[in-house]
């Protein structure tokens, strides 16, 4: 609970796919930046596990090089030293038993927390836990962090959740969805409960509705293996934007205790109104992006990629309308999208307020633009309000003019560094507290609303729609919104 | 109703009393700015008044001398040339009907709509308006702007009204208070009844308090001729503070006509919970300043300014608890104060709202500071709302931190130069739009609650408590407000 260090534990943490992407752009990293922000215990180490058979030494040169190439900032020589101290390397392969032997003469798990962090595809987290089981690896203070995707539908991510919890009981399993460690995402719960101008307006008499909305500018990024199976539904929807909607609909929790808010958000995943093929249609729209311009550059179609599945029907865009049938939400739907080769990356929730129930200026506006608060998740990370207020000067009596009230994290809080989403949540794994990570339950309630949508697609058999590389999403995605009389946010 | 000059009807301005001061530092920099704006007609004209026999030329030069002396930005010499062609002079002892024959020369009033501006003592109104009368000077397009003080308590001012409402009816009379012309108070509307945050927080529900603020760096500034018959509570409270409140406290207007607002305002001061002798001491305090420092150099007190009336029992300070007993308010005290020499000149209304009914980071808050939305008249007229974010960071999971949305309108609104509030009250006169003027029942109304007070002073006897220059009134204003458990805005 973000204590000091010298309070926290000292732990070792085992990084599983030391050599991948993840582990090198984001963990490595991360990992430095706590150290540097004096976050890690003295004693606490890493320990990078990939097949190969590197000596500690070559192991130590491939993390200086991520952190070389991967931490933005100018690298400081005395924490990088202090760093590269905590580093061993242990060569296993994943599903052998034999070669787990080597961790023995690394970690002692009897007497340290030991963090094992899967960034391996989920298909092996099984064999990994039987193994670190065998070898006596795991004792109660052993924890495990999973990366996602936990599965690809309900079926296989409870294949994947029991080959788990056969060795780890769920309080000692964290989920990972980096969208949570984020501070925009984290200060929601401020916001809304340390906040009485929003705390007593967070309901459907006086919320209209909400808007979700996880832009990327790149496209499939040459990762045919894992998206093209995936698609745009599975890869943010089910638990990015799911994530973000539980956060903002949840009730009050009880406390802020890890099972108290994932107790609430849980209920809202089982509220959610479930879309099939009676609903589809209306509720929702498929895109793929075909060849357009970006940022004034001809990009190609996503058929027209590199090493492309041609004949793929896999979806890089998703609209949603989603209705939550409980007494809070009951008539306010939340408007989900998220689509690759959109013409910005941007991430935002727009909580859109109700008129007030009489318009006074109806001779200046026949409809006053409605208040509504913005939480910027990217870029620049922030809070504003739209506001409507006279517009000074003297021959505009009764003109109206919406402005912002603005709350740039940044510009706000200056002194401070705005931590990456990874930091914030290996420093809440090392320090043992599962707020941020998602409960089993709420990924299987998540996946059943998900698969529901994808039968119903698969049933159609329609294809995606086309919608061209730099725009927002098929124009089925503005008949979605616009049917409602409401518009997507600009 | 703000359009265009084109459009608006020619009028004389009749300006009596040209060589005061009110005509000289306002209102003709006022009307060279409208003029410039292209806000006038182009026949308008402006006629000065006052007992010297001056030339035209000799009050051209005296206009000119005003607007060099008193316009803040650049003089634009086509601008001035223009002006200064619309400007007509007529020397009378404004006693004198005989005088005014002089009028006929240059005033037309069957055909002209003519605009008496009466920036003279209230005494001589009556005299004026009598000698208008009996000049044959007024039509039913005859208007008068009368500048308060009108009376110093409510028989008083019924004389004065009573006078000039012999020959002017109420829809005629435009009474000044120039807070009323100030663009963030014409902006509380707006806030209020445009925004559906607002409107539907606006009561007892969700309001904990409301404070407003008005604060002179000045001293006596020599006027004792005024000020110590008059007082800090006739000469601030009485008409700007009240005339403030009554639009953050009233009812919605069934439209934004001048009587529809008018009629509002009034009810809101009719609810004014009556102060007397049962009650004064608890919600009152009277300050008179002693000699102190302001921003580092010393100041005399009140007694010991030049010319002191050395035996005054003058308030130089007011702070008051207001309740409103009406439906909206009940429960929710306005907290009004205003004084001299206090350490910065500053005018403000702050909303507090109530806080959330829950605490749930009661660990890090024992008691959650309350979102609150200030309204800045000066310096810097803006709008803020007060909301708790959390500090981004790693060390600090639950840390919250106060922050500012901020709209600052000389920033927001970059290309619009604000206009003095002169500027909007003489441009609604000649427009003959009452909205932003007092009518007499308000006037009457506000001097009745007041005399209650002042009469409830004098029988006390007590002399107002003593207040070092500089500081923010005497300790027991501090008192006022902390016995209830609050405290002032700083």
């Amino acid at each position: 609970m973000g204590k000091p260090a010298s309070e926290t534990k000292a732990c070792d943490f085992v990084l599983f796919g030391t050599k991948g992407d993840l582990a090198r752009r984001k963990l490595l990293p991360s990992l430095y930046q706590l150290d540097k922000a004096d976050l890690l215990h003295p004693d606490t180490r890493v320990i990078g596990v990939a097949k190969d058979k590197f000596t500690r030494e070559e192991f130590v040169e491939r993390v200086t090089q991520s952190l070389k190439t991967f931490v933005k900032e100018p690298l400081n020589d005395e924490i990088v030293k202090r760093f590269l101290a905590r580093c061993h390397y242990v060569g296993a392969n994943f599903t052998d038993v034999e070669e787990y032997a080597a961790f023995h003469e690394v970690l002692d798990p009897a007497t340290r927390v030991t963090v094992n962090y899967f960034a391996t595809p989920p298909a092996i987290f099984g064999d990994i836990c039987r193994c670190l089981h065998e070898q006596g690896l795991i004792t109660p203070e052993t924890r495990v962090v999973l990366e996602k995707p936990i599965g690809s539908d309900l079926a296989s991510s409870k294949v994947i959740n029991d080959q788990v919890s056969a060795y780890f009981k769920e309080k000692q399993v964290y989920r990972i969805d980096h969208y949570l460690g984020k501070e925009t995402v984290q200060n929601l719960l401020t916001l809304r409960f340390a906040n009485s101008l929003f705390a007593s307006k967070w309901d459907n008499r006086t919320v209209d509705h909400v808007q979700i909305t996880v832009a990327e500018e790149v496209g499939i990024e040459g990762r045919w293996g894992y998206f093209d199976k995936a698609g745009q539904m599975r890869d943010m929807i089910q638990n990015h934007l799911l994530q973000v909607l539980t956060l903002v609909a949840m009730d009050p929790p009880v406390n802020l205790n890890a099972d108290s808010v994932r107790d609430e958000k849980v209920k809202v995943l089982k509220s959610l109104r479930p879309i099939n093929m009676d609903n589809v249609f209306e509720n929702t729209v498929r895109g793929q992006y075909s060849a357009g311009f970006l940022k004034g550059s001809p990009v190609p179609g996503y058929l027209e990629e590199e090493d492309a599945n041609v004949t793929s029907n896999t979806e890089t865009f998703v609209a949603l309308r989603v209705d939550i049938d409980n007494w809070r939400w009951a008539g306010v739907p939340f408007y989900l999208r998220s689509g690759k080769r959109m013409p910005v990356k941007s991430s935002e929730i727009v909580i859109y307020f109700k008129n007030p129930p009489h318009n006074l200026y109806r001779e200046s506006y026949r409809n006053l633009p409605p208040n509504k608060l913005t939480i910027r998740l990217q870029p620049h990370e922030g809070v504003e309000i739209q506001m409507m207020n006279k517009v000074p000067g003297l021959e505009q009596k009764q003109r109206l003019q919406t402005t912002k009230l603005d709350l740039s994290f940044s510009d706000t809080f200056k002194t401070e560094r705005i931590a990456d989403a990874y930091e914030r949540l290996l420093l809440e794994a090392m320090s043992g507290n599962q707020a941020l990570f998602v409960r089993r339950d709420e990924v299987e309630q998540a996946w059943t609303w998900v698969d529901g949508i994808i039968q119903a697609w698969e049933q159609s058999g329609e294809r995606p729609k086309s919608y061209p590389a730099g725009t927002w999403g098929p124009v089925a995605s503005v008949a979605l919104i616009t049917k409602d009389g409401r518009s997507w946010d600009e």
